[in-house]
């Protein structure tokens, strides 16, 4: 089931500096930053009701965030949706045509799993979906 | 106060597709289509959580979803965060240095009181603020 907006991701040049901003905007302090290795990512979180804001700066020159901020300048680089079953909701979207972006659903931070679908099949959005763990 | 993330307005070229494929991304129907006049767009909104999903459409080649259509290509248009008090926020933001980018509220479709901030105070993303009067 597609249960909520578990979290909107932003790129950003600077997380300080962002971080900073959404403190701002929200209201509300940054509970948590994390650096994910494997996507070369330094993130950080803002709650907002029942979801989150995800901040995201490169570490380097490569990966994805490096990518989009290169390209499009900072601004929002996903959506992610919690679902209850990654790998029921997987198969719903393959049998829709959907194409799922890794092989399947893969572990990510914060004990969760997670899968991306193209963009071109979501009207222009990355769209992630979040199963968590806990 | 901010109290949750509103909606996520997604600008697409052609609604009644799009439609379609975020009833199948969200699982749900879209439950209401409406004409915006003033903003010369058609919206159709779809549930998600506590949060919505709302599709735009220029109905003609004027108006910012026909320019962020024609320069970008679909995909996020902004982020709506619901408030208790809208002026009490204009003040808080204005206070902070925040650009509005209208004089302040203006009615919005639905019933809502609504203002925007600049993207480029917000990390390159277009943030709308949200009150219902309902």
């Amino acid at each position: 089931m597609m249960q909520k907006i578990d979290h909107i991701g932003i790129a950003v040049k600077d997380l300080q500096q962002a971080i900073a901003e959404y403190e701002t905007i929200l209201d509300t302090l940054c509970y948590k930053i994390e650096t994910v290795d494997s996507e070369k990512v330094k993130t950080a979180f803002l709650k907002i009701g029942e979801s989150k804001i995800e901040l995201l700066e490169a570490v380097n020159q490569e990966g994805a965030i490096a990518d989009f901020v290169n390209k499009k300048g900072e601004g929002i680089h996903h959506i992610a949706y919690e679902v209850t079953d990654i790998q029921a909701e997987i198969n719903r979207f393959r049998g829709q045509g959907f194409r799922i972006l890794n092989e399947g659903a893969k572990k990510g931070a914060d004990n969760k799993l997670v899968c991306f679908i193209h963009p071109k099949d979501c009207n222009g959005v990355l769209t992630e979906l979040v199963q968590s763990l806990d």
